[in-house]
């Protein structure tokens, strides 16, 4: 069969490339080896923000009386956790099935070998196809410490399916995932310990902020090690022992379980990637132009194989513009304005330049910052909880970024997001009406 | 003494013109006869949502199962909720008052009185002023119901203060206010009854989604009588009893206590506004153009009082704009996207044109609509609820008017609210990258 659209990879840039094909009226097949909806729909974005809603529901419930409201007792059931996190997925996985359904996407469930860039075997079947989108994303990449191939470790995929709540966790790794998982079993009463070899969690992430998030989990009861480099594990009776370095000299910490989350690697292997000879990164990621085109012509990537964000919202804009692009369409992949999020309770969002990268960039720039309890919202809804926002402008008053930590940062980023992408100045972004009583106001008032 | 600008009332469009005039230097003065917050913050937006939060902790509470977690005995302290939201309130109107003496904004307690367009009397003292902005807001209106002077009632202000839980409540009036304490009373295990008057609760909001939300909270107990007239009212040994007629004939309800929430009327009388022999609208609002100023040279109206929308909000973008007036900066008054928020559970939010509008005006459109099911995070945060999303687009793919039933939809309405105001289209509004999982990304899934 030949087909206009050929896809790699079901993931978020996959299915919404074959949705988005589809319902152009493009003939397309999508070819996914494990299940629809990738790594962040399966083990990745939605399962862990069904886990992180239980604990929420469950940290609320303890500090209820905050509200005046009283619950005597509080307990969790982990194996229903786990059951509904499953549930979830399923009903989503089946989401985009019926989504690709609707739009006459053939949809192929095994592992597929590129031959060229017209022909795909998958099984026993050879396709042909016009173009080729390739969305094949990342997995954990697991650091080459020693003994890390004689000890017992979870990466994300266990420690998503784990039902029995571990005393004791050593997280390796402080970026998104190892902090959404420490937020995750620090609420239900595991005692956790991360250690980051950078010297703040969050890389990428508002330096202040993340000092501040990484404050109040050490409140909380979080250990954190920062500027540790870890340099071996051993299987002990009692757990996993980590070995370090840092400043202090060395140490060493014992966990029930280790989970590593120090990173994530594009797959660029395993389904005959190299006989297109595409031009690489020196990371090995896909050199693409602003429409998502490879050095060979036809041939598109989406999503973490090029190696910007390894962000599904990425990956979604990317598969789009890849769409468009075929279809004729003028659209170009902006990357001015990806949102990050960490879905911590308080969650931490950022959007843009960083007052680490605008520097680097030799970009000079004022700093806004307010205190959330300028919000009379955020005031009514968070009870002893402190927050920031921080907003960074140009020298002609354009936003340039902005930096949220406190509830429900995760959604009201996108309103920075837009000020962002858009350049929007102070004066154009205050002209917009910001419904009040809401915790989005914040950037009103910061302003 | 002499000021560049005197503002009456301290309510949102007062304190946000003091704090503006004060920031840019003017010398500016501000007359408040009550608390500073006004309405908004003291018996208005700001209480409601404090109560509502609790209500909100005690309802996720009880439901706590959906996410595996056991909450086997909740109860709540109402004298608590109130003695918290009088804490609120008291720490916001402090934060007013400290930022209005950081613009070093001369602030007068007392009524103060229009002599002319420059002279106000307050108490003993004369006070002069080059710019006079009048932000009196607006108060409940009391509905000519026979009876309605020989029975006891609440308005918002008793029903903010009151720490007994009625065992059922008659609730005259189904809009904003009306639904908010519906919503509070229902969750805390009072009987409550709405009657509203006209065929639909939520007058202005998208009729479709008002009525969804409506039989929600049917479903959750409360009784709505809508197209329904009262006719009049009656104390009895029960409490007040309700007599009403509607398609259905006549008929009574007796509630032991009874909220009057049907509607509000500007202040325009009691501090000498028909001294300035200022045009009034039929309705006896201010006539004011686009750039707030009145049919008198100097003189500027914010907020209630013009009659445009009785929003807080509003108010505060009015009051700007009056001051970026006086101060020569360009600037005026845009009516496009003013967003509209019911803080019941479910929220309830919208901005721009509705289905209800769009055709009175003649203007052609074509409705998208999904389900709020299509959001990954809504899923996962969301175990047996429902919503909607609807989007309307003018026939160039412009955005009219976006509507959403679900939480957190008055926090993402903003991102509407952009969308609206700036009239994007489609495609550029798909242009942005919305961070994956939110609950926002049902705009993107809309379109």
């Amino acid at each position: 069969m030949n087909y206009q659209v050929a896809i790699i990879g079901g993931g978020p840039a996959g299915y919404t490339a074959a949705e988005a094909a589809g319902k152009a009226g493009l003939s397309t097949i999508i070819f996914e080896k494990q299940n629809l909806g990738g790594v962040c729909l399966n083990e990745g974005c939605i399962p862990t923000k069904t886990l992180l809603y239980s604990a929420k529901t469950y940290d609320s419930a303890q500090q209820a009386s905050k509200y005046a409201v009283n619950v005597p007792e509080v307990t969790f059931d982990l194996p229903k956790i786990i059951a509904r996190k499953a549930k979830v997925v399923r009903k989503l996985v089946l989401g985009v099935k019926s989504k690709l359904a609707t739009n006459q996407v053939m949809i192929v469930s095994g592992e597929a070998t590129i031959i060229d860039k017209n022909t795909i075997r998958c099984g026993e079947e050879t396709y042909t196809c016009e173009n080729l989108i390739i969305c094949t994303g990342s997995e954990a990449a697991i650091p080459p410490i020693p003994g890390v191939d004689k000890v017992t470790y979870w990466t994300h995929r266990e420690a998503l399916d784990n039902k029995e709540l571990p005393e004791s966790l050593v997280i390796i790794g402080g970026g998104v995932i190892g902090m959404e998982f420490a937020s995750f079993f620090n609420s239900l009463g595991t005692e956790v310990t991360v250690i980051e070899m950078l010297d703040e969690i969050l890389s990428g992430m508002d330096k202040e902020l993340s000092a501040m998030l990484r404050a109040d989990y050490a409140k909380k009861g979080v250990k954190f090690l920062v500027s540790t480099q870890v340099t071996s594990l051993e299987e002990t009776e009692a757990g996993v022992t980590v070995y370090y370095k840092n400043a202090d000299g060395v140490g060493n910490i014992t966990g029930k379980k280790l989970l590593l989350s120090a990173g994530r690697r594009p797959v660029a292997k395993g389904f005959g990637l190299k006989n297109l000879n595409l031009e690489l990164t020196e990371r090995g990621c896909v050199v693409v132009n602003e429409q998502m085109q490879t050095s060979v012509p036809g041939v598109y990537v989406c999503g973490d194989l090029t190696g910007f964000s390894l962000l599904a919202h990425t990956a979604v804009r990317e598969a789009e513009v890849a769409v468009h692009t075929i279809l004729g369409k003028g659209d170009s992949m902006s990357y001015r304005a990806i949102p990050g999020v960490i879905y911590s309770n308080p969650e931490f969002a950022g959007v843009g330049e960083t007052e680490e990268t605008l520097p680097l960039k030799g970009i000079s720039y004022t700093v806004n910052k307010l205190p959330m309890a300028y919000s009379g919202r955020f005031v009514a809804e968070n009870e002893g909880v402190n927050g920031i926002c921080k907003i960074l402008l140009g020298k002609d008053e354009t936003i340039l970024g902005v930096h949220v930590l406190g509830n429900p940062a995760s959604e009201i980023i996108t309103i920075a997001s837009m000020a962002v992408e858009l350049q929007m100045k102070t004066e154009e972004w205050k002209r917009i009406v910001f419904p009040h009583p809401t915790v989005g106001e914040i950037f009103r008032e910061t302003l």
